[in-house]
């Protein structure tokens, strides 16, 4: 069997996210498995480097599969080119280990949350960036995002209620621009928790617009309490925007 | 009676352009008359600087409009943000002379045209930019550009065919820039014949590819023939940028 990986870029608005429900095609990993076993005439199953939720986009989203297919790299990308709807598009195919996985061995991410920071929204933005109105003030999203940095316990900072998985991850940067309206938020990590971004964007939008002090993070990251941090950020602005390995 | 001038950004991907046809509020000035139409109890005609196509945006489009209404600009403004679709926002409103006409008063107008000039469409961009796959050498661009530029009789890049009017307008300049991926083509000039955009920039692209060569345009100026010049470039890359007056 042969191991390719894929590397795939998506506008999620009209998709229930990456993960395949059933036999739906309305999600990402639907359509490209569909897509892929037509190809090939296997049942293709691809492995992602992790789940992106309903209305998040992709620059960069790395999957693995397993086929006997003697296609060459660049007739499978061809292939997905010509058979994929217009908003998911695969810009690299390479044949890889047959040990490589996709979810395993990625070593770091980096997610791209998107603030269009203006009075009224932007027609053309309105998918890809989500609108606050109000003014921002990014140092005060700075001195937050610091506290942010680092390897610690983000139980405040998912939805995810287990008690038995490990909630400790790392955060090796977060980058915050602004250019015009736009306000970018880079965070870079070695995983993130279900939520995870949504909720830090959320907490430092609190933050810019002086609703939430940047010294409390510490505070909150250390009680372990989802209910002390901000509001999930709408999924709109979201983008999973490099995978590492 | 109060003249009130609006300032216009849409996203024109699901109309059928401007103008308004019947009852029908598949255009921009159909939405906006109806939403104004609603505000004001009386029955709206709003005056556009000119018609866009179907499919074509506007950053910055101008209209004005005659009312009775005592709504401040203030209070119109909010009202025409909260009942106009998310794909038209209107930027600002501002009362005027009673003799100002978006059209007539229009001393000079830019087009962008948007290239998205990479192997695979980018699905962030595809309504929004055209996809062009092969490479484009824009110092052939700029060259053939440079023949563009000026008064000069446009017959050969209209699709107008009327003998009454003049085709002749000034282009007072055309900037071609390139970043990354994308490469953006500004149009300033004093007027626009019909689809004189998009025929420029298709034979732009076609001197960029090495199809055509810049050196012929004088020639096809010449003689006004609209078969010696380049195909229409499809809308999906023009933004009506700005409106002077």
């Amino acid at each position: 069997m042969r191991n390719i990986k894929l590397v795939i870029q998506y506008d999620g608005s009209k998709y229930r996210g990456w993960q395949r429900l059933g036999d739906s095609d309305k999600t990402i990993q639907g359509k490209l498995e569909n897509v892929l076993s037509q190809m090939t005439n296997e049942k293709i199953e691809i492995i992602g480097s992790g789940r992106t939720d309903a209305g998040v986009h992709a620059y960069k989203q790395v999957a693995n599969f397993h086929t006997q297919s003697d296609m060459s790299e660049e007739a499978i990308l061809e292939y997905l080119y010509n058979y994929l709807p217009e908003d998911i598009v695969v810009v690299d195919v390479e044949e890889v280990d047959g040990k490589f996985h996709s979810r395993y061995h990625a070593k770091g991410k980096k997610y791209l949350y998107r603030i269009w920071n203006s009075r009224f929204h932007n027609p053309f933005l309105r998918k890809y960036c989500t609108h606050v109105a109000e003014p921002l003030d990014i140092n005060l999203m700075r001195n937050a995002a610091k506290y942010l940095v680092g390897k610690h316990d983000f139980t405040s900072f998912t939805s995810l209620k287990s008690k038995k998985k490990s909630m400790v991850r790392e955060l090796f940067s977060i980058e915050i621009q602004k250019e015009n309206e736009i306000i970018d938020i880079l965070f870079h990590g070695d995983g993130f928790l279900y939520n995870m971004v949504r909720i830090m964007a959320g907490t430092l939008i609190e933050v810019g617009a002086g609703r939430m002090n940047a010294d409390s993070i510490p505070e909150i990251l250390e009680k372990r309490d989802r209910s002390l941090s901000g509001p999930k950020a709408p999924y709109t602005g979201l983008i999973l925007y490099d995978v590492e390995y």
